[in-house]
């Protein structure tokens, strides 16, 4: 099922040689993603709209006035991006929002760049929920064996990237929407700190948690993306603060926090891959736990269930068929939840960096795994690991809810397969607003990890 | 009742030439406490503690080791800041908080300034209040005419002030406690923006609204204070970005907005007052309004009541005697409140920043009465004023609430009196984090209202 895909930084070279041309590179995602229609990846795709902008690129590039180095290369987008040649359905039954000029802010980057948006990808409906199972067009299947999910919310662009249909897409993610499908479909993903990255134009889950960011098959495609990704946005004040791309240096020593405990259990081809990979890293580990695991994480769902509840309260009283019956349970439970709880949980919150920043080891980097098992089968309802027993929701954001409820930078990198062939990945988290020093540090461990694989 | 009192600038001066020493002025503030007891401006006050600093002061000033310009000089202190030396009360029936060897940190940097800190004031209970005639030792009397209320919550600061017990003390403020009972006492109140001035030790009302600062008899004595007050301190997180005082120069122009309009309602004497001050403030006065005050207002009531809900649910479990049956009632009315509605008023509240700054006239100061009448009588339940009828609490808050929504700075300056000799205050509101630009711009203000008056 997976195509020895190009890179986007091969897809480059390859443009900058003559080798492809825009029109190739749309010819062959089209072609692919008609051969590749049972992972369904795509809630949308306009084999016109996509030929138009790879012909105005190619024109461009035939002019020597290439807008960037990513001008026509096609990149996918998940459904719930604002879009002014698509429809936006966050893949529910929803009256969709028709495109009314506007994209969102990376959108809007990458269309300035030259990118060829190449059409809407399937994921989780409204983004609430992590399976990918629930989606008004059916669930989407993993590349590495359409058995099994591709975990989401951000399925579609997981199944689109890891399947070779294109060698970028980009996601959302609230509890790990894009580091899920990531490493379930073996690639790299990418969710930027908190504020660094503008949410203008992409659907909110909650606002508090949610960014946007890319997924691609290298940590070298991420750097070339995230100049269209990070940066202030006077459209979305939490980024008032941002800097742009800037990318650093590779670290002298690297200091990683292995973490694990109570709450943060994993099966054991899981751990073993992890462990692995850390001793091929060649840093410098400390095993870690943290404490309170249970009251973060009842904290995490509690803003989560309240600003989604709030976002959606509107259209739930006017269009409640346009909710799932589990997404509209979640959305009522979310109205019951009383202001003086949530405070508690916003208080809870507000603990949880000191003590990621004061109470523990001096570090760079923080280690888990990005799942606590692989992919898991279409139709499996729970999961046991670890001595766990958990609904296959709850496995999917098992430790990615974590950098949400922190707002760190947070990277998924694909570190090996299971016995049964499915890919293993293991998150690295940076410091608040290193995402360039996390990417840095990312890149000399995967370098290690691959020389000595 | 009113003593013609030295100002704290005064007895910086007296001090610095030796014609009053920290033991004149403590015992001149005792006799006076005792002289004017029938304010009730003090929750405690014991003679021992504050003759046994003066002395230290006295052998310091002796020896010429004066710590500050202040050392020596009585200050009065809200009984909700934590003291090292005496309960803390907040005016409720609640066990009193015994001295634990902490003050808050405002109190503990007058104190390493050689300040005397001279007894805890009367407050509105638990500061869930702004007429100060909820207190569990009975209500403030104003100097000006004991039949009216001081308003509150730092009623008994503004007593102390305004009787001339003490030339300054400290009050919070979180819908106008420090502006309300200045204005109706006739004295100078300086509420800093959100997050220049440490709350740590001051029990809260509403952590995201509360602020602490001064009340005095000039400006000169709140900058003189100031150096105190303002600054980043680590038990603090909302002041992490705090710079210290650093005076500003007077500006070349002021440009005032004079707010009016629906929901800014005031009485007649009360807005004939503040003409004639902008007309003798030779200021640059464009007239203005704002709009939606309703909701704005909404967003204050909801976020006010949801923390203090929040702040006092386990002590209302435990002790619901420590709460009047009005406040009880209010703290039960929060706990009711939504987690969804608390949202949106969060966002309503992110608006009114952007509505001030953005769509407005360019200004340096925005203009409003402090309260839209004079004191009220003790007893009396409604006011009425400009077609409104509103309950006496609501009055006092009438204006000030802005301030506290938007975090920006706020002093209210004495501008004249009512027939019957009752204060009117001016309020004046500065930009975000432009402490020092207010001050400067006031003093301006207030001169030139002092010369043509």
């Amino acid at each position: 099922m997976i195509h020895r895909n190009e890179s986007l930084t091969d897809m480059i070279a390859a443009l900058a040689a003559g080798t492809q041309t825009p029109l190739s590179l749309a010819k062959q995602s089209l072609a692919r993603a008609a051969q590749h229609a049972d992972l369904n990846a795509f809630a949308a795709l306009d084999a016109g709209i996509v030929m138009a902008q790879a012909k105005a690129a190619n024109q461009r590039r035939a002019r020597g006035e290439a807008l960037s180095p990513i001008d026509g290369i096609p990149i996918a987008i998940k459904d719930n991006y604002l879009t002014k040649d698509y429809p936006t359905t966050a893949c529910s039954n929803a009256k969709p929002l028709e495109p009314t000029g506007q994209d969102a802010t990376i959108v809007a980057n990458l269309r300035a760049a030259g990118a060829v948006i190449f059409g809407k990808t399937n994921m989780h409906e409204w983004a609430f929920g992590a399976t990918n199972t629930t989606s008004n067009i059916g669930p989407t299947r993993n590349p590495h064996n359409i058995d099994h999910i591709t975990g989401g919310s951000s399925g579609g662009s997981g199944a689109a990237v890891a399947g070779g249909i294109v060698s970028a897409a980009f996601g959302s993610d609230t509890g790990g929407s894009i580091r899920i499908p990531s490493s379930a479909c073996g690639i790299y993903g990418f969710k930027p700190s908190y504020g660094r990255a503008s949410r203008h134009g992409v659907l909110p889950l909650s606002w508090s948690l949610d960014a946007p960011g890319p997924m691609a098959t290298s940590l070298q495609d991420i750097v070339h993306l995230l100049p269209y990704v990070l940066g202030a946005d006077p459209a979305d004040h939490s980024t008032s603060g941002a800097g742009t791309f800037n990318e650093a240096p590779a670290p002298n020593t690297i200091k990683v926090l292995n973490l694990s405990g109570p709450g943060l259990e994993r099966a054991t081809d899981v751990d073993e891959a992890i462990n692995t990979a850390l001793l091929r890293s060649k840093t410098d580990v400390t095993q870690a736990s943290l404490s309170n695991i249970d009251q973060y994480l009842a904290s995490w769902e509690a803003i989560l269930h309240c600003e989604a509840s709030s976002y959606h309260q509107a259209l739930m009283a006017q269009e409640p068929a346009g909710f799932s019956s589990v997404t509209r349970a979640h959305l009522e439970a979310g109205e019951q939840i009383g202001a003086t709880e949530l405070l508690v949980a916003q208080k809870i919150r507000a603990q949880l960096m000191p003590a990621l920043m004061n109470d523990m080891p001096d570090w760079n980097v923080l280690v888990l795994p990005t799942l606590p098992v692989t992919a898991p089968k279409h139709g499996d309802g729970w999961q046991e690991f670890g001595g766990r027993r958990v609904t296959t929701q709850d496995s999917m954001t098992w430790f990615c809810w974590l950098g949400n409820l922190a707002g760190l930078p947070c990277l998924t990198i694909p570190v090996g397969k299971s016995h049964a062939g499915l890919p293993i990945g293991m998150m690295l988290m940076g410091k608040p607003s290193g995402d360039e020093e996390l990417l840095a540090a990312a890149k000399v461990i995967d370098q290690n990890i691959k020389k000595a694989g």
